[in-house]
């Protein structure tokens, strides 16, 4: 056989496979088997009932349009409709700074490929979204890793870094920033450090690239307004998807952003794909126009914050001490902190041994920390499954903790929340 | 506002916009207006009732599969299709060779990233398609163009610039060929010709890239095998869609090949999008399954031999001497070539204005040629539009040339076939 490792690319010799994605693999495989690894909705929240109507109107309409290639920035009737999802949320755009991707994490590559040289520097949160980062390190970029906490991205680490990269002569191209329900974390950003990272990326003369897939799904609290709407510099390239309100498989996601912007990325896109599928996306606008998604909302947000209270009760129950976790409010994932001299990769194998498992925290660290670190999903799993995998999982850090804590068994609550 | 250019990456800096693209926009909007530019199936050949039971169907079943995440390497039942599908064509592969991708354009995209590093040779054929040559442009590929006659590929000018990089030390990644009804030109290669690229590609150490759209769509004649089915060495990639012969909105395209370079693009993929849209994809593999497909090609063919009949029968008649054509076996597309001295870019505004459009064919050739050349699509515009648009495009034809052959008024057959 031909060794075709030869001819490939420089730059993609060295891609890994999502740890994630290869994992999903796995957890698909066995009954009993209890997962909090992917990031799936569950899929009865999924509008199946919505969906048999939608597109048995579109397709008694013969679909011509629906069917055919349509435009590279997407369906006309789907970028207004999403215009008006939008501005819900306070974000005020026209139809022509809206391009439909197929997924957010598409809408990331597209931003990859419009702005990123190799060597070009992209400031990220310490942890933050694997597929980000993955796509940021795909283009060659330096990620440039700022500390998280309860508020979000530590901005007062953020002015440092950024005054040292200024001395140093370099400016980032953008700043990436999760703000709601944060995949890993689950944590929020404050309505001060939005705009306290708005003031610094002026002040560096930088970009932000918002990416914002989970917004709808909040559980608790009052949601401050997305960075994009605070920011009266246009600044900002807004990313979103229906991947969470309505249904992954769709892969309906979008990118808004200044209009010199979206021409570039509509034109990379291309020759990408030419466009994303006319078919989901008119399915997509159709339920939109309807009020489906909106109407639903509700119903997904009470089954996630249960399934939420579930998973922070067992944790609560199970746990033994030195171990913490976030309180989301809003999102799929919450965030468990081990005990330092814990490593949450080491321990996966024997996690999986036991039927149970949940994505090592490391990888999600633009500078390789985390180890002690993992994401535990809870919107898939059954609440008898949440129970049962984390008593699993705290049977599997109590007998892998060292010794001298070994005996401790009080049980407490997070510190982090 | 701010100057978003200066933060574009440098590569995407020199992307254009696909003429075709952006002729499409115009081609959709007045009444009576005729185009040929675009690659548009026939609507009338889209299965909707075929596709009203299947997602019926599906839906019914509750679709927790169809609308939740997939595997990156795309549905296993529909890879499982796709093996059979290419089998009816000597292509012998397994479920593991096949990944599929957002169309045919995205399975390109992932090629070029697998493969391509800048500067990189790339051979195509003069002409190629646009689409491909975007893609390798992108990634910064130098191309390199082998003329094509009635038999395809030039293999004694492939052979000679074989081994003119060969003295030079540089070796091509790949030969770059769609062999079947090519877009553009509509010509077919010769089994003798496919034997002579592999030989010569094996010689000089290269891989193959077999680009096949059309393949299923021929009106006449007998169809060679497909260069991968003629291919021991197992050196050449496979790339096709259904979006000929199913519905381009679909966007169900899939790349075949060996094992450790669909391990290789499955990883590039996960980062440009996770996996191809499960909806699609399941119903892609229903409608395969239920053997929809074969069953609606017949009367497919029968369209546009019909459409291509018409349009033959046009060009005779309507364009003066010195006009010549190709007599396409199948596809979609047939290129005129005119008066050495014309220029079908220059021509294209007033044809517009006369309210009929085609694509020049400079842009299809990686060496600046081709400008007294231009693509016409038959298979989307009716009996009715070809012929006036014909009309349309002769007058003009007529009235542009060089005032020389401009009183010679006889009708001649095309001398390209």
């Amino acid at each position: 056989m031909l060794d075709y490792e030869v001819f490939f690319a420089h730059q993609a010799r060295g891609a890994e496979r999502s740890l994630i994605r290869e994992l999903l693999k796995v957890s698909r495989a066995g009954k009993g088997f209890i997962s909090f690894a992917g990031g799936f909705p569950d899929p009865v929240t999924f509008p199946v009932a919505e969906l048999q109507e939608v597109t048995r109107e579109l397709l008694e309409g013969g679909a011509a349009l629906a069917l055919q290639y349509g435009p590279t920035e997407g369906d006309p009737t789907l970028r207004d409709e999403l215009v008006g999802w939008m501005a819900k949320d306070g974000i005020a755009v026209d139809r022509e700074n809206v391009l439909v991707t197929t997924s957010s994490q598409q809408g990331l590559d597209v931003i990859g490929k419009a702005f990123l040289d190799p060597g070009d520097v992209v400031i990220v949160e310490l942890p933050s979204y694997l597929g980000g980062l993955q796509v940021f390190r795909a283009y060659g970029a330096e990620m440039i890793g700022v500390p998280q906490d309860d508020e979000g991205m530590d901005t007062r680490r953020l002015a440092e870094v950024l005054k040292r990269l200024g001395r140093e002569g370099r400016r980032p191209k953008f700043i990436y920033a999760v703000p709601d329900f944060q995949n890993p974390s689950g944590v929020t950003w404050t309505l001060e450090r939005r705009q306290e990272l708005l003031t610094l990326a002026r002040e560096a003369g930088c970009l932000v690239v918002e990416d914002n897939p989970y917004r709808e799904l909040r559980f608790a609290g009052s949601a401050p307004p997305p960075i994009v709407a605070l920011d009266g510099d246009r600044s900002t390239i807004y990313l979103s998807t229906f991947s969470k309100t309505l249904a992954p498989g769709l892969r309906i996601g979008w990118i808004a952003g200044p209009e010199p912007v979206i021409a570039q990325c509509v034109t990379l896109k291309q020759a990408m794909d030419l466009c994303s599928p006319s078919f989901t996306q008119a399915i997509a606008a159709a339920l939109l126009r309807r009020g489906d998604l909106l109407r639903r909302l509700p119903a997904t947000i009470d089954l996630y914050r249960r399934k939420r209270e579930v998973m922070l009760e067992a944790l609560q129950r199970e746990m033994p001490e030195g171990v913490t976790w976030t309180r989301p409010e809003g999102g799929l994932f919450l965030w468990v902190r081990l005990p330092e001299d814990m490593d949450s990769g080491a321990m996966l194998q024997q996690a999986v041994a036991e039927g149970v498992m949940y994505v090592p925290g490391q990888p999600f660290h633009a500078d390789g920390s985390g180890r002690n670190t993992m994401r535990l999903n809870f919107s898939y799993p059954s609440e008898d499954e949440i129970r049962g995998g984390i008593a699993r999982l705290a049977h599997l850090v109590h007998h892998a903790r060292p010794a001298a804590v070994h005996t401790i068994h009080r049980r407490r609550t997070s510190v982090s929340d």
